[in-house]
């Protein structure tokens, strides 16, 4: 009698990253004091207490318990439209607003609805893992445009230009990047888009740490060039800004094509994005901007605290920094990065992801997620680094 | 300049189906009187008022805005295992159960799971629409085992075989059925089980509406079928149950192995199912059985009145009534389903779901989702219906 078989394409992904690194975790004994915990992508602050009287509010409205429209609640595509407008300076409409249940499912409605088995999607090495299983899981290819520490693992024009040339059908970029905290200059991005558009390509710009941004400055122009719509999706997570991952709420910024697409992907995938956090956030994201500003603050301090640890941590060398996240160098050359992971945690209290997770090129690095500490327990790293050996 | 170009796949699929049926409501004058609205599956009634502090609660405590489990929360996995348990009188556990954003979620991501590009899966004729349109997208063929009406759309061993022999990655079935109500018998499920493991495939059998069957006898016995891990897979939704669309949750039942390969397309799908509403439904799945026992009767008593109204109505012949749907034979031969809903609710107040949204074959039809309209709501149906004319 012949098994019943699952997909090739799902059989032969490995286990999903974070909860494997989670079991490290459990198995450390406590030695070196609290687990400093640099894994995943969570602020270490809890959500503002307002937001939980708004999602309390609103989960025991009965009118959220009704199926919600497929794009999502009016109020918070109006709500982050105006963000977005705000934050670009360009006239963005709830029109180009798509909800989604996080940022993960908005690469995954995006991937589908652009991107068919056998087409190809160009993105960096290293990348972010869940976008590389995704389109793995979808049987689409990857092109991988391969970034050098040395200018901080922020992707050349030419490289893109090279993955283009392969005729890819999009260009996915994650910037402030995950893993490397890198921030794409705006100069990049508009070359970038202008690359996509000559040849027919999406580029699908992941803006999940967006808000932490140092620096005033717009991130880019893009959505003030006439026609960005034909081209350009924009990706957000309101996880990390807001807090509340458990919630899952993310967004897509698309042209009302391109939304009207990913809507029947959606409507698939799960109809709609759960309701009451839509109302919540809906309220938020004007009542609580002076929160966020603060958080940013906040991070970009946690960031100047880790860049004086490393200072003290010759062995270990950061070669990136950034809004979020630090990727840094392991001192052991020849060791798999999941072995030191495994061991920091264990030995040394110290939770991070191994750069292997991101590419398997990038064994030589671990990925830290600092705005998960605050900057007492960053400090701690310096002691349990400077005393961490393999065996 | 070329065009960025969307999945041919997505952009070849119609716009998703209930909004379009709601644009139909909205041009309704209400001249003959309020719409009686028999489209989407919905409860009439509004959620318990415990479950609704529940979800507040959830909603409110912080622990619940973090990352939570792939598969879902301990504590509703162990409650709705519990619960599968008890209407099987089989052991399932909780490493059974993967929790999703609602049912649609979980047939995309057991799809995923075991079939890729090219495979396919069997699915009646009718269908469920987003069954059919999740495959069509992914690349997933669909094998269509025709239903006779002379069966009450009832599957036959025969056909289901016959799909089977052309070898299909899995059978898909939807029981009691959407959209027409039919209630499939236990030993044709059991023969569809055996086919299933003698030809190496799954049985995918989507029990959203298991909770209102009429009767206490076990819908199956599948699960007590020493083996069944390696080639069953169980959906259900939470959203009619507990009245909780708005709040996305669903489950699947399923062998370990199975488990773990829906967790890898979970975590890119989503990472996990909102959290607030699972803690609060594994509260609601033993407290609130008296209430859904309640709810049962209630549906079963709609049934009862709609078949009451429908001998009034000989020229619409109900071709099958079920648990929550019936499958109206529309009185216009020649006119297409689509046309004859359009004026159904413009003219007649009378909202309802084309069959041919459901397979093109099914024109003659129309769904009446008769559990959204108490029973004096459905008995205006008479006098609506029977002065209904198409100009």
């Amino acid at each position: 009698m012949p098994s019943a078989a699952f997909n090739p394409l799902v059989a032969d992904l490995s286990a999903p990253p974070v909860p494997s690194v989670f079991a490290w975790a459990r198995a450390y004994d406590g030695a070196r004091g609290k687990m400093i915990d640099l894994s995943q992508a969570v602020p270490g602050y809890p959500p503002h207490p307002d937001l939980l009287v708004w999602l309390a509010e609103a989960a025991a409205d009965r009118a959220n318990a009704g199926y919600g429209p497929i794009e999502g609640e009016a109020p918070l595509r109006e709500a982050y439209a105006a963000d977005v407008a705000s934050v670009y300076g360009a006239p963005v409409k709830a029109e180009n607003i798509h909800i989604t249940a996080g940022c993960n499912q908005a690469f995954m409605a995006v991937a589908c609805a652009i991107a068919g088995n056998g087409d190809a999607i160009a993105m960096t090495d290293p990348y972010y893992f869940n976008q590389e299983t995704t389109l793995s899981m979808l049987g689409i290819r990857r092109d991988l445009i391969p970034l050098d520490p040395a200018t901080g693992f922020v992707p050349t024009i030419e490289g893109i230009e090279a993955a283009l040339a392969k005729g890819v059908t999009a260009v996915a970029l994650v910037s402030p990047n995950n893993p490397t905290g890198a921030i794409y200059p705006a100069d990049l991005l508009r070359h970038t888009f202008e690359a996509c558009r000559k040849a027919g390509a999406f580029l699908i710009l992941d803006e999940t740490y967006r808000d932490f941004l140092p620096g005033d400055a717009r991130p880019h122009d893009l959505l003030s060039i006439p026609g960005w719509e034909e081209n350009l999706i924009l990706l957000y997570s309101f996880s990390k800004s807001f807090c509340i991952p458990g919630h899952r709420l993310g967004a897509i910024t698309a042209g009302t094509r391109a939304v009207s697409e990913i809507a029947k992907v959606m409507d698939n995938l799960q109809i709609c994005a759960p309701r009451a956090p839509q109302a919540a956030v809906a309220k938020a994201i004007p009542a609580l901007k002076a929160w966020r500003d603060a958080n940013r603050i906040e991070i970009l301090h946690r960031a100047e605290t880790l860049k004086g640890v490393m200072e003290q941590l010759p062995a270990w060398k950061m070669d990136s920094l950034g809004a979020y996240f630090a990727f840094i160098r392991q001192p052991f050359p020849g060791q798999k990065s999941a072995h030191v992971a495994e061991r920091l945690a264990k030995k040394a209290g110290v939770l991070c992801i191994p750069g292997a997770y991101f590419g398997e090129d990038q064994q030589d690095y671990l990925r830290f997620a600092f705005a998960n500490a605050d900057s007492q327990t960053i400090e701690g790293l310096v002691e349990r680094l400077s005393t961490f050996t393999l065996d």
